[in-house]
């Protein structure tokens, strides 16, 4: 199979093309950043602006899996790129599948949880309305109706997949409100500190980034005509509070590991965090043989086998 | 008030400038046909393009109302031009507002409950999810994202009211899949026969001309902020059958009008009719003061009072 990534220099998209390439498919991977040399790939290193659509799919791969985006708090920052990078590109990509005689690819498009704003039920069930309360959210609410609609009109075979925070992210700690949620893990695993910016009873929505990768390798594989018209997905994932996350921890690495987090409240990130979905009800993608972590146990195992 | 319609030459449009001219408001009049001529409004003819929207809005008129579409039918048979007219007309208003330092209209958006897909329950609550099976219905849902994210980004002050089937409509009979809801209450009630194409048990979501103009009327001079970041809003509307049109007919002009329906099923209409929502639980709207008619009785002499 020919696949196309776009996104593909990022954390899921390396991750994503490694596995694709061992399985023998033929990727083309593309970022605005070189991505990396691959058995049997071709790397485009290009701004996946709306005018590059045309040349991302002049060799007609079969699925395409989209990955690209600016950042929640770049897109709030900059409303122009954001609805340009994370809207427009998209949108174009689109239609320069329309305009291809013949081309039905399969369409797998990253969502995001940011699709949905607060308040919330205890659990977010799979009909619940989309209000998001970022500009990115609303970006990628869109794109999840167009890919719907493309779909139901006979353009592609596309289904958007609604990612939960990623975690253990592997690499440095960042300034993303949400990094502290993979920080107290991944530095004290490694015997650095790691601040705590909320309290222990934070509660928020998890899957590995390996879990992540078989959402998009399942997708693939996939008859998405089961899903009929409603072609958005919240994925499964884990519901846990911080202090399942340190229970964990403590598991692995000991009260040693624990005591290197440091409790420094910011308001400011548990203000943001507070409005963020913590549970949800997804019966129809685990019906449809989604799957990921059901412990924080679990989440750590995957995260120490990659390091 | 200086308020801009969009979409003024039709028959919301019409009764809406109709009674705000009434009231003293300054209007401007925008449609691709001449609008009728008011007292205190400027008419401006003129294809409602993305390319017009600086010159729409040249007057910094305090609110907008945006009425204007191209209906289900015509964005279903032309993808690129409903896309044009539904979506980026709109996004190239808000982004010519967005351009315009310290203007910060109120923006009154004319959504559909189209935006909503089948299945559903049997009344759709205010939370439940967009998943429209036109594209016009995705055009709707998607410029309600936009007007909800412009809100909040302090750009405009916007809420999308999503409308009921309207009920009955004056004019000739017309073809759309609709068209029959409204021809047996007014063909037979001035002697001429109906058609009745589905069941006396299909059941739908009416309101009256009279009833949507109120809607937009209430929208002018509430205090939009009441709504926070979810600026989508179902309006309320009446749920009943054909034969509760029927029966209300027969209450107001006999047995003698009833019997100028024929009924001649057909299959294409009952398979689109099943598919639209027929009851809604809208507790949000009806909490922020909207109403409507609350029996086909009350629609039917809405009517009369017209003819």
């Amino acid at each position: 199979m020919h696949i196309l990534i776009l996104g593909a220099a990022g954390m899921i998209g390396r991750k994503l093309a490694q596995s694709l390439s061992q399985d023998g498919h033929r990727l083309t991977m593309a970022d605005v950043v070189a991505p990396p040399v691959l058995p049997n790939a071709t790397g485009m290193t290009l701004d996946l602006t709306a005018a590059a659509a045309p040349s991302l799919i002049a060799g007609r791969p079969d699925a395409i899996i989209h990955l690209a985006a600016i950042v929640s708090g770049e897109a709030e920052a900059d409303f122009d790129k954001g609805y340009a990078t994370n809207l427009d590109s998209t949108r174009a990509l689109l239609e320069a599948i329309r305009a291809t005689p013949g081309y039905v690819p399969k369409v797998i498009f990253a969502s995001s949880i940011a699709v949905f704003g607060a308040p919330f039920p205890a659990k977010i069930p799979d009909d619940f309305f989309t209000t998001p309360r970022t500009s990115y959210g609303t970006q990628k609410a869109i794109t999840e109706l167009l890919i719907s609609d493309y779909t139901r009109r006979g353009f592609i075979d596309g289904i958007s997949i609604r990612l939960p925070t990623i975690c253990v992210r592997p690499g440095l700690p960042n300034k993303a409100a949400s990094g502290f949620f993979s920080n107290i893990i991944r530095e004290p695993l490694v015997g650095k500190p790691a601040i705590l910016p909320v309290s222990d009873t934070v509660r928020h929505w998890f899957a590995s980034p390996g879990a992540a990768v078989g959402f998009f390798r399942h997708a693939l594989t996939l008859d998405l005509s089961l899903l009929g018209d409603r072609r958005a997905l919240s994925m499964p994932g884990l519901s846990a509070t911080v202090a399942e996350e340190i229970e964990a921890l403590r598991r692995v690495a000991g009260q040693k590991a624990v005591d290197l987090i440091s409790r420094i409240p910011d308001e400011t990130i548990a203000r943001i965090v507070s409005t963020w979905p913590c549970d949800f009800d997804t019966a129809r993608a685990r019906a449809l043989g989604f799957v990921a972590e059901t412990s924080f146990d679990a989440i750590v195992a995957a995260h120490l086998k990659e390091i």
